[in-house]
């Protein structure tokens, strides 16, 4: 992978005089980004391209090769890449396109390619791709003859549009990159390759990546748990939608996966998920600018009451941070400093026509109360406010502010000079006050996550393998994919799963005993194929209390189906444990790119209409598995509030552990769901009532 | 109100020559906007000031003042209305600050003003206010130097800061103003009063509004609705939260009201509400430069997969919206115009190094699609792309595009100048797909509203008035403001609301004839003031279902009583009937701002657990009504989905319709709730099982 960021030598295959060619605009853009290596153009007419010696082929090249850059057209891509791969190249990248995002035979030509690759260990980048970047070492083999300053964000993108967008971003708003690469088709490096690389990249301190999907779901989530320090990652993932994966299968080819899932996996790994690409670039700018956020309180410093309302409004929405309360000291301090200051509250309104030295009063004052963990500054563009001033002064201010700092100078070109100074000064700068704040809460989420300690989680020591093992491969011989629930309750019982206790019995003596061992109370039920409707003839009794019920009922059945129907073949009777409690949905399903996801929520009539699930992947640790079920409605409905007695929380968590045992000592198994599990009150326990359980095919 | 908008004589009251004093800057910027009318600056010293004859005092000038405009000392502001009111003039803006929003004595001094005032038949904007502006007549007395190019969008705001932010964003975003105004402490003139004059003026088609709070709402609202001809409003209304409200007290004195009222009362009003400045933006941009969209299908055209990507998951976001499906024609026509462009779905993906003509030939093929009802055009700053002439195109296809269209040109620099192309051309651009997405979603669901028929509620023709009345002033009379459950249940059925059936009777007999008249099943209760505990005597039988059984209950229930407390006393047996269903609440509030609001939802313990409410203003309509039932998930429980039986729909509507007259015709009540009503199913009717019932104080 280091050889596509610091190769010592590049071949530029289909390199041409021509700047308006691409791969004479390629040669163009690495030349003016100041790259140092060895540089071979490689053009079938040969003599000198560009001022440099051009080789007619790779053959003619008498020297290593660490990176062949590709764009020459499709048909011709791979028996490039044999002869790079033949002359020891182990790295290229392939801007052309007209592979599988194109057509039927381009698909066949990017199998060639990917074989070929494969043939000779040759890592491939694209096809169809925009190229890769390192800032740094001015390397730029992309399309963009922009080069942003270089700084300690690195970027990867699925598509080179938005790679250019994001380019095009970094290069105006001053967040300087590090590394810079877009995958166009993912033939062979992607997402999972990236992140492996770059978490041990001492050049990038926060990574930001766009894409549609993410195919190695298990290896990249590998890599970000092996990072050997934890970096922000910021995740802008669209695609998510039925509309949107069309779209995005129709032009890079991939499928967008079950979306929910993503949400399940970022939120494990405290990836920053941006619903949209100014979120994206917010929270890479905090990232990329200000240090953790150690506490929640903010203080907002403003020269305009209203602008204190909305970011008071926004701290309310934020679920991470809030309005710090301010010490008597720091609003003593503030007073003194600033005289036009209005009621000292939190917004603090120094007023329109406070001085700039105020903001440098009132920023002095904060900073040293301890419950001001962050600090929002903003301007209105007033008359009398000078903000080219307060900006310069924020940014003389900035190495002295101990704490994470936005800003927001809230209007249009009035406020462009200010917020330009700003940029320049590496203050985060938004053009709302929502998203100044909404900046801050983005990296005091990523704070706490980050800090939060994660003890494994407390798997029971027990293995149901074999008795599994034996149903799903009885299952499989016979092709059937779906396993009946009696099969599924084994599986459980095998794993301590709890489910109602049931017997067959055939005297009144057999059914005092299976009873005794069940719990009562019990339903029993006449067994006969001769009899469909078992109450109408007397064949059932509910809520059976006792041994004495017990054989009574026995009995009493017998003796009524003989009456009722004489001529009924009966084989006994069946008991079942009546057990009572809260409802809940548990289940379990494999998800194709990053394996197996635990849900859990209300069960019975309210799971489809309130649709109010949480998700945990698996594995999980006990933080992960408490908070799963403390997040959902029925948590609540659970916890022995509102008069409802509570249930047997710890009786259902030890479920749920059995469950991911089962998930990952049975990878045949694609889909298990209880619907409803019931959970007694405190001390009794729950029970799986149900079963539903396929297999992968 | 005219007078603040066309003055055709204006005072400056505290002029200067010195134009970085407030007065000075004022003159200065009215006279640099072009005011055509008499300008009279008045300041004690006279002389000459900014090359017009000066005033010493408002008595000396000798000819009608139509506005005066304040900027002397809080302590003589006053005097000056006073004298303004005595030479004739009807309308006052003060910019002095120094009143409510800063001390005690600022206060008594606003109070001072208003008396003034109203004495003299002023009206008055202020104080403590940032102006207002005309900007078609060139008139402007704000402390703005900034006069935006005129247009068709008039923007009122109570914050002074605020309004500037928005003044700056006008000028630099070419969409221009008709009217603006800030209100600061609006010690008179207010929302309602900008209201009802922009509802008629010609030059204002689109209104923006920043407020921390609506003071006299049921004013506003009637603004509004005699409107003559619907103008789409575009609201930000912020100091929404608790921690919000605070901010807004301290800093111009207003209490922000209720905020779940304000979203009820301006969806019915078809209002936009903003929740943040860039959605405000982004409203009045495309109301200000698009026409209604009358279809919801969108065609999105891109030279970059992934932006298509993004908007496509926007419109599956969007509620109003959504991804048009194009006829073969189109898809064709496109084929044969573009010949760059990738599979032909929707979004149109005509690639990176597409021309600029692809983009004429893309939006003319589409423009004919009859599912086409708006546009959206996204490019990316790619080295391929030449961005500014696609703007360039777009602006020239301007007219013969018959449908609302959006652009988004994602990125920084490179994106700046096609940008101010679209700009300089009256076409909203916006910077990410999303909010061009956004924006048309916004379009729509505003289109839709306004065609939306709204048939006038069916109260039935009944007035329980005389019963409420007298218990009510009853209840006044004693001083009691709660009113007990048989109080609340005896207004209901005099509005013809069902209460369960209840009787008392002596004897077998009478037990018979009660229980007939209310309907069975009936649960009966003995009536003792010595039987605390009547289940455990046998006083009470549960579940009667036919007059015989209500005999054998009413001998059984006194026997058992007899036997098991010989000393009690017996008064007789009570009747209730006993109803079945699902369990909704129902409750009428009326907000200190804009009258009653009835709620509806789920009822139960899932109340407080799942907080489920919709909530009408009324009047309402009987499609408000349709729509407030059917948005609760209580709806899908009652609707006959999933097994369950369906519930009794009609009669729930009816008894909200009796509860929207008993909240109109008893302003008296404060707040009234039934929780649980009970709903049987279709065809049983319903049930109010509690009453609670408050009245104002």
């Amino acid at each position: 992978m280091k050889c596509f960021f610091n190769p010592d030598s590049v071949a530029i295959i289909g390199a041409s005089s021509d700047i308006t060619k691409l791969g004479g605009m390629l040669l163009k853009n690495l030349i003016n980004a100041g790259y140092k290596g060895k540089l071979y153009p490689v053009n079938p007419k040969g003599g000198e391209i560009q001022g440099l010696k051009a080789y007619k082929s790779i053959e003619e090249i008498d020297a290593p090769i660490e990176l062949g850059v590709i764009a020459v057209k499709n048909i011709y891509v791979a028996s490039e890449v044999e002869k790079l791969g033949k002359a020891g190249c182990k790295a290229c990248s392939i801007l052309t396109a007209g592979f599988k995002e194109d057509s039927a035979e381009g698909a066949k030509l990017e199998k060639e390619l990917v074989a070929t690759g494969k043939k000779y260990g040759v890592r491939i980048l694209g096809p169809n791709c925009f190229g890769n970047m390192n800032v740094k070492a001015g390397f730029n083999v992309t399309f963009s003859h922009l080069l942003p300053t270089a700084g300690n964000m690195s970027v990867f993108s699925q598509s080179g549009a938005v790679g250019s967008s994001i380019l095009d971003w970094s290069c105006s708003n001053g967040i300087g990159l590090s590394k810079f690469v877009t995958f166009g088709n993912k033939c062979d490096v992607d997402e999972a390759d990236m992140m492996e690389y770059l978490s041990e990249d001492p050049d990038t301190k926060v990574i930001g990546m766009y894409c549609e999907g993410i195919p190695r779901g298990e290896k990249f989530i590998e890599a970000i748990e092996h990072m050997p320090k934890k970096k922000p990652i910021v995740i802008f993932k669209s695609g998510k939608t039925e509309a949107g994966s069309k779209a995005a299968s129709s032009h890079t080819g991939s499928l967008a996966g079950s979306d929910e899932v993503n949400n399940v996996v970022f939120k494990k790994l405290n990836i920053h998920r941006a619903s949209d690409l100014e979120e994206m670039y917010d929270a890479l700018t905090v990232f990329s600018t200000c240090s953790p956020m150690k506490k929640d309180g903010i203080a907002i410093i403003t020269n305009a009451g209203g602008l204190g309302v909305m970011s008071a409004d926004a701290t309310f929405d934020a679920s991470h941070i809030e309005a710090a309360k301010l010490a008597p000291e720091t609003i003593e301090a503030i007073k003194k400093a600033v005289p036009t200051v209005a009621g000292v509250v939190n917004p603090i309104d120094i007023r329109g026509d406070a001085k700039p030295e105020y903001f440098r009063g009132a920023i002095e004052a904060v900073i040293k109360d301890p419950s001001v963990g962050g600090l929002v500054i903003m301007g209105s563009p007033l008359d009398t406010a000078d903000l080219n001033s307060i900006a310069k002064i924020i940014v003389e201010m900035r190495d002295i502010i101990p704490i994470p700092t936005t800003c927001c100078f809230a209007g249009g070109k009035k406020c462009a000079e200010a917020n330009a100074i700003l940029v320049e000064g590496k203050i985060p700068c938004f053009p709302t006050p929502d998203r100044a704040v909404r900046a801050l809460n983005i990296l005091r989420k990523y704070t706490i996550n980050a800090s939060e300690k994660q003890d494994q989680l407390a798997v029971p020591v027990i293995s149901g393998r074999k008795v599994s093992k034996h149903i799903i491969d009885a299952d499989i011989k016979e092709g059937r994919y779906g396993l009946t629930e009696a099969e599924g309750k084994q599986i459980f019982n095998a794993y301590g799963m709890p489910t109602p206790g049931e017997a067959h019995v055939n005297s009144a003596e057999e059914a005092v005993k299976a009873c005794n061992k069940i719990g009562y109370p019990v339903v029993m039920k006449i067994v006969s194929p001769d009899i469909p409707h078992k109450t109408d003839v007397g064949g059932v009794v509910v809520g059976v209390e006792s041994a004495e019920e017990a054989a009574n009922a026995f009995n009493k059945i017998m003796e009524n189906c003989k009456k009722n129907k004489p001529q009924a073949r009966l084989d006994g009777v069946s008991i079942q444990q009546m057990v009572f409690g809260q409802e809940v949905i548990l289940s379990m399903i494999r998800d194709p790119q990053f394996g197996p996801v635990i849900s859990f929520g209300l069960g019975g009539i309210y799971v489809e209409i309130l649709r109010e699930i949480a998700q945990v992947h698996v594995p999980m640790s006990e933080q992960q598995l408490d908070d799963m079920i403390t997040s959902t409605k029925a948590y609540r409905l659970m916890s022995g509030a509102r008069g409802i007695p509570a249930s047997d929380i710890t009786a259902i968590k030890d479920m749920i552990r059995r469950m991911v045992l089962v998930a990952e000592e049975n990878p045949e198994i694609y889909e298990l769901e209880i619907n409803p599990v019931i959970v007694g009150k405190e001390g009794q326990g729950c029970w799986a009532v149900d079963a539903l359980c396929t297999l992968n095919q």
